[in-house]
């Protein structure tokens, strides 16, 4: 058996990745299409040596589909996935746009891959800071519990997409070559393309990404709550985030406070890491050995060193967690759920197909 | 009257600042004498339109000398700081030579210049990245106490000395204009001079500053915990720090999670924070203001936003510091700790001089 697969958003940052995350992935692929706005109608892109042709998005886009990954955006999400659905396709969402939809499973397939099982043809990726967060803690969940967390994250721009790493180098060229003052480089996409105000990210570090909510905390800090609470299944777990752009291009780095329902053992705790699959134990201060970020990318892995008691609570753990957010944070984490539903028989549901159209 | 003044480690980044921080200062300078290593004799640098030669650090570098402001590290001022008091000078440390030393006041001018009062010759300016928490977090400690601390770095470069900035600035360079992968530019200082093993912080994120201790956490994150125990007299203030060097030229970021004895209004919070001399609030999600690096560089005041109660903990409030750290960090509070001396009538002290020479 062999599927038939489109990529929405095949041109962005994310899409790119995806079309080699399939090449990388077990997934039997019989045949790939791409598809992304009018503007990008007509480029190509190599698929196992094969040249594929970009489409254009439209309602008839998913004849024939039967897995479609979709990362152009949550509005394009909203327009496009329950066509897809309703073609036969199951979608597998990378944007925000489903994410707590209650029939939506939101999957980390080493964390919940059993959930996949309630989809009714929507199926959603996490954000990226939520994922490697996920791969790090469900370790030390399943054996000691967890009873709350606080994050500090150090967010790369490719986050932002392919055009925000295009500004951030524009902007890091001038200050360099040109001598432009960091604070006189020409800023319009960060800290979010939908605000009012856009910032430099050269030499910068922007405690805003997307926007805020009523609460004064952004969206992405709110993601990173919501979204734990709903892939480890239990409401009770207290997270707390503060989400900063810093000038990285790839990977996402980040620091992370636990408290656990049991008091671990620290080394235990770095032994439960290093087993848990997909997830990489970093962690040795005598040699200077922690997950980096320029050290992480092109890796689908997730990286966690700097292991440590807190100095004054019992159950308090730090450490460090860095992972390419192209990758576990997107491209290959939607690519593993497909792997995942193909494993279990579940790419075409079995459930009530609930999307309707707009 | 008027002092002789003195810089040890004059043409350092730090050293650089002090002699700007003393033309900014009220400080009646009568005579300003500029001290480094033999390599550097002979440069010259403006104070106020006079031209200054600068002098090799010896043991009788100091007679005459009132105020000595040491910044050359901290075998320097181990060797020297003695000679420099048993000449009648009072030292004020930049170091964490000194610090944790019960004879020796560790002094935020704006938290505690009472302590100055103990002084026996010699004074130490605490870490970069203690003085800007301190300053956002002492306004909160008097009307509310503070229960424990949990803080996440966002380090600048030039804290690791001019050199680390040039070789920051060739590293971006050589990615930016070579393509260079970013893994494979020279790497020879950081992440700490000392240490063996050298990793580029060009778009990376170091979590390592200076070396590690025998418990994990690094001495940077260890002075964090000891000197704000030290600097508000409350060693049951629990203090745990993450510390991250980041692709930033000057001023740190932190990202600080507290909580209070005592559950705070947060507008009070701001208020506080607002009211404190030498702290600036810059809080207001709805149009995007919070504290930035580039925006705090050449300013000596601490700013701080992103001031907004945890999600779960009633007494918990996270937030964004934000400061120049070779101002407020370095130069400018040890040009403030002169001025106190001076203010308090405490240049020459009154207590015992109880540094024996080496």
């Amino acid at each position: 058996m062999a599927y038939n697969v489109a990529i929405v958003g095949a041109t962005g940052a994310v899409g790119q990745q995806m079309i080699k995350m399939l090449e990388k992935s077990s997934l039997p692929v019989k045949n790939l299409r791409l598809l992304a706005s009018k503007r990008s109608v007509g480029k190509t892109f190599l698929f196992k040596d094969q040249s594929i042709s970009v489409e254009e998005t439209t309602e008839n886009s998913f004849e024939g589909v039967d897995i479609a990954l979709f990362s152009a955006g949550g509005k394009t999400s909203a327009k496009f996935a329950p066509y897809a659905v309703k073609a036969g396709a199951v979608v597998i969402d990378n944007t925000s746009h489903y994410r707590q939809n209650p029939d939506v499973p939101l999957i980390v397939p080493e964390v919940n891959a059993h959930a996949l099982n309630d989809h009714h043809g929507i199926i959603a990726c996490p954000n990226c800071s939520t994922i490697q967060m996920m791969m790090a803690l469900e370790p030390i969940r399943q054996e000691w519990g967890l009873e709350r967390i606080i994050v500090s994250t150090y967010q790369a721009v490719s986050g932002a997409g392919a055009q925000a790493v295009e500004e951030a180098k524009k902007q890091i060229s001038d200050v360099i070559n040109e001598g432009t003052a960091v604070t006189e480089v020409e800023a319009n996409i960060l800290p979010s393309g939908g605000d009012k105000k856009h910032y430099p990210i050269a030499f910068n570090a922007l405690p805003q990404i997307d926007l805020f909510t009523d609460n004064d905390y952004t969206y992405e800090e709110m993601k990173m709550t919501k979204e734990t609470k709903k892939i480890m299944e239990d409401d009770a777990i207290k997270v707390s985030a503060t989400c900063v752009r810093v000038p990285v291009l790839t990977a996402h780095s980040e620091s992370v406070y636990i408290e656990t329902k049991e008091v671990a053992d620290i080394e235990a705790v770095k032994k439960a890491i290093s087993e848990f699959p997909g997830t990489v134990l970093e962690d040795n201060p005598a040699e200077q050995i922690y997950p980096q970020a320029i050290t992480a990318v092109d890796k689908t892995e997730t990286f966690v060193g700097r292991i440590r008691r807190d100095l004054d609570i019992e159950n308090g753990i730090h450490m460090w967690v860095v992972s390419d957010n192209l990758l576990k944070g997107a491209a290959w984490n939607s690519v593993q759920i497909a792997e995942s539903l193909h494993e279990q028989g579940l790419v075409h549901p079995t459930k009530e197909l609930l999307f309707e159209l707009i």
